[in-house]
């Protein structure tokens, strides 16, 4: 079983809840259509499948290696990525002024997910480029830029991001990398950086690393940090002082090579600043915003693999007799337990899906809009969103990649089956560009407060709004979509006032200990009402009579999760609002 | 890190919530006293820590391999079941007649629990021995009996269970290895075998196969199914006609040799009958109920295991400054979010552990009690709990080796840190001994009618009497625990009825549909009760003067699990009430 880019559920997505034709017809995509942003991902689907996916399961087993510190990958992949990158895909999103597309990133998120759907070890490569790109392009020089950005933008070259060193993992306070002035405008960067995701491979002549460091006269803490490039040749094509020293050896996504580097071995690697001293955490925020939407991307892109797989298995393979059959063994996708797994996977990654592509528009009318005061509102909704897109969308990778091994009974456990490797690849997505906890904290302190609240407000009232739409719907197929619905919400309501009050009167560890039950929460809420809005439509579009049955399938699903997900909204309120009694004991507990 | 038992945490499970006291005052488990179960549990900790435990890691490293037939377990491993073996710990259980030492199943269940997390892939081996001696006693000839239980019981020969074949996994009914009677009494075997765990390996001289198979005159289905034994070495010396083909290439459990066996490759292996012709099943579920309840101890096991591994990681690993503090980073088990990850980790352990012991307990009183009434009833219960006990504390399993991973950041990721190689063993214990799925049917369509709903009820009732003692309760430290556990118990209660009126109108789908929702409500009330038993009497011990710190943890616990946890629980109603519209449309969903 290899992978099939559902694109028929990738437009419908973009179009009716992530509002495509929307942005289209307010004029905020220039040129773009709807039917060429079709042929497009019509077209990226086939070079996922053809191309990509055949890849994934022989790069599990073979991996990258590192002989000499020279890091070589896996059979087959450096072909793919010449094909890729010349097809123009990494080009997809780049500015038109360095030879990109300039398309938008809600057409390269669906492009992100199918690439990673493919094969999550392959695409997660581009990610880093591409997140790399749009901070060479906020805040690098313009001889930077003219040296640099054309070929990362072609994917000719590849770039990293550098920031864990082992002491500084999600606190990049205790970040010890060092940079020196030369005095020639350039600087000498020497540390030791772990966890440097294709930090060294053999897929392009040059790497590009932005190096996290400190200036000898920086402040402490995250304002003394500043960001450097530091390419692995240099420009006269000498190789610069910048080594892998080894891979890890990892649960999943063995294809993609994790790099310790070493910078500085003999006197230090020449590195050019990217922005301005000591404010390098600020333009690395700008690729890890971009790259946290991504990762939320690999979570569905693993979670819709991993269903795809079960569905398939779950249609051949023949087990028990359902009811209502008389003879013989029925394909087991006909036993209700069965459909209840298979059910929950596909609208467990749909209502993620949704979540990551209503952010990716978000981030497009941030950049696009023309009026100031709706890039901002724009702007604060795409922040409201990113946490939630990637720690929803990751923590249902593993739930989804976990339920299709089951599905699979004794034969998902079997590695050859591929089933368990969606579960080991899936894994890494809750941790890496900000543990899914420190997603949950994000979303709590620092985006709940956006705009005095507003921002919270506003989303929830458009969620209120779908159900309002339901309210109005008697199609029966709906069933108790609407109720169930308006519960999972307003919990969410109750849970945001509890938590913004919190926050105002100083409670600081009842917030943080909400926090990851708030997040998911508010993806329920978020993923219930996304599904609505596409049932909503595809009801309609039945009613017109467009007679595709993916539209009945599209409202049985949304009414699966309403009444088997979103329910769960009420205890995750109480959790919320109650649930921090264990702030005063918890070391008790945690000692007996 | 490695493991360390926690016996004193499994001796207050067993003396206050299973009852261990109880049942030693009512003279249940004869001469057995608390005190000798204490100093038993003692002494199998230490051999689990120090014998099996540093193993762990090196088995899955290594894994069994195979070599023309010839299956070699990895190094350490055959001194270590020796060791084992020769400590008495295979005849803890077994019938002294035998050679056993006749121990309860409570007790040997702890053992199962301690040897599984000193490593899941050692403790496996036993389990299936165990359950062939229990069938070998219940069914076998005396013949049969003493020519192998001896042996068995020592643990100088192991034995397997040969069940599931390519086409016949969860429905037996498809089984078609054969048997043919030779004249002798004996029988021919052929016919191939999947997934046997221990099929073959170098620990001992012998393996005995306790195999699946039918008659040529057998009716068709599951009636037609008679049980062998077939003894790798006949008693003449010579080797039978049984041989393991390959092993499989598995996610986890690697030092676990999974095996495709081949019976009758000349002609027929050498088979005896256990118990009578076509009644194979039933003698199978004998050994089938305990291996259920012993791989729900697997589920807790490997839960206890990545706890400790994370806990001690979050003790070491400083990040982040916590609230409160002034200066360098704090551990990171001081943040509220990593708390909340480590006591759900802890909690759902806790109650798995407290159902899966309370199953033990009910299976001794079935076999050991005077009255034949209290053995009917005690029978019922371990009947009704032996489902949530496997499937509850598995899923668990996955759960708690998921956050453990997820505490421990990227070093989660890296195998050689462990946290991985608990995530990768714990997958197989939802999928093996009958699916997860299959025993929340199991549970819904034969458990809750047993005794017409009165077996349920009565367990229902039993975890209503905590919530009484719990409102009696003014000890601030319980919280919300005694609304909370009573809210999750009435839920528990209304999806009973409904599922027993389903079953009765014959609405079997909706009850099919509600299984797996429904087995977790009932786990999350039984689990909640079951931590408010210990807490009830940590709160006591406390007041009467008992300084143990353990007592305070115990309270702050429950009030965990009741206020973050049981909290799910109407939720979980909701899906199993009112959930089963999916049935309808789940064929229109799944096409789309």
């Amino acid at each position: 079983m290899t992978y099939r880019a559902p694109v028929s559920d990738i437009v419908f997505t973009m179009r009716h809840v992530a509002g495509l034709d929307r942005a289209v017809a307010d004029g905020v995509y220039g040129d773009l259509s709807v039917d060429l942003s079709q042929a497009i991902l019509d077209e990226a689907g086939r070079f996922a499948n053809d191309v990509i996916a055949p890849l994934n399961r022989e790069g599990d087993k073979h991996g990258a290696t590192i002989e000499n510190g020279v890091v070589t990958t896996a059979p087959g992949w450096k072909e793919a990525y010449k094909a890729w990158s010349e097809a123009g895909w990494n080009a997809l999103p780049g500015p038109v002024e360095y030879g990109g597309q300039g398309l938008p990133t809600l057409l390269n998120s669906a492009c992100v997910e199918m690439w990673n759907a493919a094969s999550m070890a392959f695409g997660i490569g581009p990610v880093l480029t591409m997140g790399a790109i749009e901070a060479l392009v906020a805040h690098a020089s313009d001889d930077l830029k003219s040296r640099y950005l054309e070929k990362l933008v072609s994917g000719e070259w590849t770039a990293t991001m550098n920031l864990t060193e082992p002491q500084a993992g999600s606190d990049l306070a205790a970040l010890r990398s060092r940079a020196e002035r030369s005095g020639d405008g350039t600087y000498r960067i020497t540390g030791q950086k772990i966890f440097i995701t294709y930090g060294e491979h053999d897929l392009t002549d040059n790497i590009v690393h932005l190096v996290l460091a400190r200036l000898p006269d920086a402040p402490a803490g995250t304002r003394g940090i500043s960001l450097f490039l530091v390419p692995k040749f240099l420009p006269d094509g000498t190789r610069n002082d910048v080594r892998c020293h080894s891979l890890e050896h990892k649960l999943g996504i063995h294809a993609s090579p994790t790099c310790t580097m070493i910078f500085g071995d003999n006197g230090g690697a020449v590195g050019w600043l990217v922005g301005e001293e000591n404010r390098g955490l600020n333009c690395m925020f700008t690729m890890m915003n971009n790259a946290r939407l991504a990762v939320g991307l690999q979570g569905v892109a693993i979670a819709e693999r991993a269903y795809q797989q079960a569905l398939a298995y779950a249609h051949e393979r023949r087990q028990g007799r359902a009811i209502g059959t008389t003879e013989g063994m029925s394909p087991i996708v006909a036993h209700p337990d069965v459909q209840r797994n298979l059910l929950t996977m596909k609208a467990l990654t749909a209502a993620a899906r949704a979540i990551c592509y209503m952010t990716a528009e978000a981030i497009d009318r941030a950049h696009l809009e023309q009026d100031p005061a709706r890039r901002k509102t724009a702007h604060e909704r795409a922040s409201l969103l990113t946490p939630v897109a990637k720690a929803f969308s990751t923590d249902i990778g593993m739930e989804v990649a976990s339920l299709g091994v089951q599905v699979h009974g004794g034969m998902g456990f079997v590695e050859e089956t591929g089933a368990a490797q969606h579960l080991r690849d899936a894994r890494i997505a809750p941790i890496y560009e900000g543990t899914n906890g420190i997603q949950a904290i994000d979303l709590v302190t620092r985006k709940l407060p956006l705009s005095g609240g507003e921002t919270v407000r506003a989303q929830i009232a458009a969620m209120r709004a779908v159900v309002g739409r339901l309210l109005k719907e008697s199609t029966p197929a709906f069933g108790a979509t609407a109720p169930r619905l308006r519960d999972a919400i307003e919990s969410l309501d109750r849970a945001t006032s509890y938590l913004l009050h919190a926050l105002a009167s100083n409670a600081q560890g009842e917030a943080l200990a909400g926090a990851t039950p708030y997040l998911r929460l508010f993806a329920l809420a978020q993923g219930g009402a996304a599904l609505a809005e596409m049932a909503l439509t595809a009801n309609a579009l039945g009613a017109g009579g467009d007679k595709d049955p993916a539209h009945a399938g599209r409202i049985a699903l949304c009414r699966f999760f309403a009444e088997n997900i979103a329910v769960g909204a009420k205890g995750l309120e109480e959790t919320v609002m109650g649930g921090a009694g264990f702030l005063q004991d918890a070391t008790l507990a945690l000692a007996s």
